[in-house]
């Protein structure tokens, strides 16, 4: 599945898959984790569902905004175990037109995969595929691994306290 | 599901859906009508499934490479109902390079239906998203309708004669 064009983020975290799920696919749950603090997901428009819409807005900690927003689109969605997701595809598999900031700037594949890893925990993996390697260049550069990193931590963290309060 | 960046076949065909699916999912079959004669489809690649690559080659009458070839990817298959397939991402899902000749010099992305029209008739329905007007007119005016007409016809033929063979 991935190729040299792919960046990689997997971590084992400390709380259930259907939670992981949870938090990922309810937009009002997603917006706690999905920017990395101090930055903040401002709204959050996803339709869970092959061709549906996928868009947030991020803004900074002083409001400014990160240019994020256009309308991406869903590909595939297996109840807890699978999203995909392309920035390449407006909503109803429209070609997208593509120009945004940040990681807008150029079009992706994100892959999530989630899976039980025993004792409540949950192996999460996301794979993001880019066109090229200048892309993928460009996104290594920008701090993937830190920024999906720090938000699968702050996942974690959510996912736990759905799980307290469950 | 269209919009005004869409361009629109729609053909009532004289042979039943089933074969006209056949026609058009059969990799060996696919190639005697997918390319408006006296164009030839020279290779198909074809993987009928959510992810799978969708490539041809097409060559003019005297060998002319058209340039095609650039390998897409199908969306969604609803078996003897509707084909989805996009040239902006290529196979498992990876953002396409995007950059070919004729119909591969713009993303697109092509929703095929097809629909009992009684009497051994299909409802044969083409519709082509375009990210923008300007990709959508590049496309009008290199022929869409009167190439994909000529090849529904060259479909529709096809089909006719897998029902004399059946």
């Amino acid at each position: 599945m991935t190729g040299k064009h792919d960046l990689v983020l997997e971590r084992t975290l400390n709380a259930p898959r259907d939670l992981v799920w949870k938090a990922w696919t309810d937009p009002a749950l997603l917006k706690q984790w999905f920017a990395p603090k101090p930055y903040e997901i401002s709204e959050v428009e996803m339709d869970l569902k092959p061709g549906g819409v996928f868009r947030i807005g991020m803004v900074g900690p002083d409001g400014f905004d990160t240019g994020h927003g256009n309308p991406g689109c869903f590909l595939e969605v297996v109840d807890g175990e699978k999203l995909v997701w392309t920035s390449a595809l407006a909503p109803q598999y429209r070609p997208a037109e593509g120009v945004g900031e940040g990681c807008e700037s150029f079009p992706m594949t994100v892959i999530v995969t989630l899976a039980d890893a025993g004792n409540g925990k949950t192996n999460y993996r996301a794979v993001a595929l880019h066109k090229n390697e200048a892309d993928s260049n460009t996104h290594a550069e920008m701090g993937f691994e830190g920024g999906w990193g720090k938000c699968a931590e702050q996942l974690e963290e959510l996912a736990q306290g759905l799980a307290a309060h469950a």
